[in-house]
């Protein structure tokens, strides 16, 4: 059987390297085989998912520098059709990708902003006098190398060598611990993992509203690795809270958590239960 | 004395109307007049201030429906000589701007992502075949109309008076309540507001560190307007939390939990206090 895999495209991307990963761990586990579909935002990505085209979606949630990634957050408060099945975390090494032989002759960096941020201190000792140029996308910076070899790219390994231009130095982001956690999401209902994810928003107008929720997940001990607010979209200043626990949504522990949490908050949505998967390169 | 203001450039932003808004409130308290200072970027903007370049800078701190402007947040933390004097809250209302004489002239329409987002209900139903095109800024969308009267721009209406170009819809935004909170910040000393800004990091690997200092405000009554996440940037799972609390800094209330904050963070900074500047109109 075949199954298929939205991801954020094109070939190349770290979204790519998250659901090749994906697919790759599931066949093992499975023996299924599995097909990767690109999409060209977040949203279409998650969409796919939700509404069919696609069996299972692998979206950015979090990186360790730029932080949550909004849209998917948003986006699965919204529809109700989707769980959380796994959590892959994935390392985010640049390359610097170029026809030229050495660093020398460089004159222009293209890559996607986020990117050329990431590793503005390599870029400053090794190529202090090239000018840095915005791309929409890194794959899209590689298609400024073409019979160029003044320019150079930053994106991943993977991506170099599909569009064929050899690695000049790797890696070359500043912060070496720099990862990207992602979900794959699918309409099944949740497993048993060892994490939770939870989303609420609060009773308007009530001050301390959001200890309640926090004191029922201390009270029994339950880790929250991760807390994250955003906006409700109603007015400003109203929010809805994002949480991570650990523990599977199955043990008693987090059932009797989740019961009490039911009567504190306005809206409670369980968003999955999943184990989480460490990628070692890219 | 005149007094300078960096703001988030060019002029016709809704930055501009914060500072000029902020400006006018200033000019009527202390006698003083103001000249503002645009710069490309909100890092530019409150790096004018912390180098001394401008008394004062404005900067966008959280969207209705967009949710906090992460950098504002990750600057501050990271400079210490900046502390929040005012919160300015601006409605942000979009106006269709351009120099066609009625709607069904209109072929295509120029805006930043989030303006086209935030009026696409409003597009659907009065252009529905006009063409969306994405511009870097609202304003540069501007300059696509110039001897184009088939082209409409999404921008606010000062900014259409800037640019000499008609008003042809006013408001077009989907959400009539959309607004945007900024901060006036400074080098001078936090004065006692309406509301303290904190930030503050919490012990590695201590589950439930968070709800500590959430008790320590309920347990004094003290309403928490805001709290935000973001990424320490040393390891993923590792977070600063940057609250909003009713009750000026020099509050026994306040300077209470503050004391006891400081024993159960790890890194506690005092970001401002300040009262709350709403503004009527754009």
């Amino acid at each position: 059987m075949t199954i298929s895999i939205a991801y954020l495209g094109p070939a190349g991307t770290y979204s790519e390297s998250a659901a090749i990963a994906c697919a790759q761990w599931l066949q093992q586990s499975t023996g299924s085989t599995f097909e990767l579909h690109p999409y060209s935002s977040i949203a279409q990505t998650i969409r796919a998912a939700a509404e069919g085209m696609s069996q299972l979606a692998v979206v950015p949630v979090e990186n360790s520098i730029e932080g949550s990634v909004t849209v998917t957050l948003d986006m699965l408060w919204q529809l109700n059709q989707l769980q959380i099945q796994q959590a892959i975390v994935l390392p985010i090494a640049h390359a610097l990708l170029s026809h030229a032989a050495t660093l020398d002759t460089i004159q222009t960096v293209y890559a996607h902003p986020q990117a050329l941020a990431q590793c503005q201190e390599w870029l400053e000792k090794y190529l202090p006098t090239a000018s840095r140029v915005a791309a929409s996308s890194n794959t899209e910076a590689l298609q400024h190398l073409k019979d160029n070899p003044m320019a150079a790219a930053i994106a991943s390994q993977r991506a170099g060598q599909l569009y064929e231009v050899p690695t000049l130095s790797y890696p070359i982001s500043d912060r070496p611990d720099n990862c990207t956690r992602f979900w794959l999401l699918s309409q099944d209902s949740p497993v048993n993992g060892s994490h939770t994810s939870v989303a609420f928003s609060l009773p308007a107008n009530t001050p301390g509203a959001l200890v309640k929720p926090l004191q029922i997940l201390a009270a029994r001990n339950i880790n929250m690795s991760r807390i994250e607010s955003r906006p409700t979209k109603r007015s400003l200043g109203e929010y809805l809270f994002f949480i991570d626990l650990e523990g599977g949504i199955q043990s008693t522990l987090v059932q009797s958590a989740l019961a009490e949490l039911e009567n504190c908050t306005e809206t409670l949505k369980i968003l999955g239960s999943y184990n989480l998967l460490a990628i070692n390169e890219t």
